[in-house]
């Protein structure tokens, strides 16, 4: 985990504090390549300033069952990795300038730089994985970078789409998030040891709660209020993409087209646009759909949840209900 | 194989023609994913009409001992998508816009796709090669990907820097080309139960004929003819890119300064551009570096050919030497 002021992860990641601070010098090890230009590259690279919740959950998950260290020490970088290489590979494709307040390697690099570093930082990933020597393990890890990848590309071709983007909706953010988070956390069930049946518990759980978290993504900024619910879904609609609340809004009323004279005046480039996409917001805010969006988060935390009770009452598990009730919090 | 005019490559290819049928039918098979809009991307990215040289090489090497068949198919097959997948990205951060007579991915379906599709074929190849169940052959492949983003990571490092392109060129031209081609033998020896010795001897051949084959590749163009020698090593100097005439050139005359020149003009916008060129190519030509680079690859080939010596006197063994022969008569 960053130093940082987030006191409540801090408390969160209490049981493996320890391990998350051997992730950090894991991470650090891999800007040591003996590639002199390469190394400043991947320092600005690794060193985001990430919540690192995903090496969390592998650690966590693999703390029910004693079990060589080592393992899941490099599992948890290994999740890290992936995951900092995607956000540079979706920087490079979304043209973005910053990331946490630091300008984005794209920008600084250039595209060039930037998809060859991700290219380098998902196979070294790949390498870390290829470590445990667990071949269930490391196939799970390959079909996510997949599921990564295709979870983007299904974004893309169901740009502008509507009917398409309401019927890939969960396919979509299954792969563009919840399959690193159940990967994260099946892997150090895995690694740990652990029963088949605690294997498929803690996949369940990892799957949940990263549904329940791309959704929160999706309606609150990163430091979000009820208040500023619409900006994450305007953004969002203003680049053709459709989140849960707009996908509600043409659920609920099908014969309202807000959001096809939206899309249409934003690929015309229209002068009507704000104008509509305030409609669109206005609709969402008074339809009592941001409400229905938070049962849906609290029915993915219900089932994260619940998946966890099959498991032994320990402080790993607590930490993992923890985290389930850090996601419910956001939805009050 | 690709059905094509290339007799030499059918003779060569005969001792693996059936099973590189195969690797073409697991290669659409890629294509049915139940991403619809996904497939017919994945179906122009694969129909390339590239040689197959890097499958034709796994199965080879695979064919000294008795093995499970499906273990070396699956293995060609990701080699083949792995070099795929890095054309998609060359292709994306060069900017290019035709390879093999038709326009690329990233031309067709702008930059965003090519970078997706490319990491979604990387994934894709990797989790082939989980199925062989086999971790040193994995580990090996995840680091081949490292080693190719890093060979044109140097190549970038380098541009318009002749000193550190001397130092590097070796390390350039083994991470861009020969670690794929060693990986693709040095897999199919190890998949085959083959003794260790004869996986050095495969490795070592595999590197050999890589480095070859990216000297004669910087050398000559595809249809290349030795009048033309000049147009490659141009292509590449007009980009920054010192290849190996050039750093004979530099090594050379290290008192003469025309590649300095060169770059200095290229990088000013200049109009004595032309000319600078001009002269850089003459002075190659006319001082008999082509002809020590001649020297250069037919050393690879012999190192190449040394390395087979310690195998069985068999057809694939045939083929592999005939596949050295093909590229050291290209130095005539």
């Amino acid at each position: 985990m960053q130093p940082g002021p987030d006191l409540q992860t801090v408390a969160i990641y209490a049981p493996v504090a320890r391990r998350l601070v051997q992730v950090e010098e894991r991470l650090r090890q891999v800007c040591q390549t003996d590639i002199a230009d390469l190394n400043p590259l991947l320092d600005y690279a690794l060193a985001s300033g990430g919540k690192r919740v995903r090496p969390a959950l592998t650690l966590l998950a693999a703390e029910f069952y004693e079990h060589p260290q080592e393992r899941s020490l490099i599992m948890a970088s290994a999740v890290e990795l992936l995951h900092l290489a995607t956000l540079i590979h979706d920087d490079t494709v979304d043209n973005a300038g910053m990331r946490r307040g630091k300008p984005t390697i794209n920008k600084i690099y250039g595209n060039h730089v930037a998809v060859l570093l991700g290219d380098y930082l998902f196979a070294t990933s790949a390498t870390f994985v290829c470590d445990t020597g667990v071949v269930r393990v490391i196939r799970r890890f390959s079909e996510t970078i997949m599921e990564l990848a295709s979870g983007q590309l299904i974004e893309f071709f169901t740009t502008f789409e509507p009917s398409k983007a309401r019927r890939l909706y969960d396919e979509r953010i299954y792969r563009k998030t919840a399959s690193l988070f159940r990967t994260s956390a099946e892997s150090g069930a895995i690694l740990s040891g652990a029963p088949e049946s605690q294997v498929a518990a803690l996949r369940q759980y990892g799957y949940n709660i990263g549904m329940a978290f791309q959704i929160v993504d999706d309606l609150l900024d990163v430091q979000g209020e009820a208040s500023e619910i619409g900006k994450p879904v305007g953004n969002d609609l203003l680049q053709g993409v459709l989140t849960l609340p707009a996908i509600m809004l043409m659920e609920r009323y099908p014969n309202d087209h807000s959001i096809d004279k939206l899309f249409a005046a934003i690929q015309a480039g229209d002068a009507s646009v704000p104008e509509l996409l305030q409609h669109s917001i206005d609709m969402i805010s008074e339809s009592g759909i941001i409400t229905d969006c938070f049962a849906v988060i609290r029915g993915y935390c219900a089932d994260a949840s619940e998946a966890l009770d099959t498991l032994p009452d320990c402080a790993p598990r607590r930490s993992l209900t923890q985290m389930v009730d850090y996601i419910r919090e956001r939805t009050r």
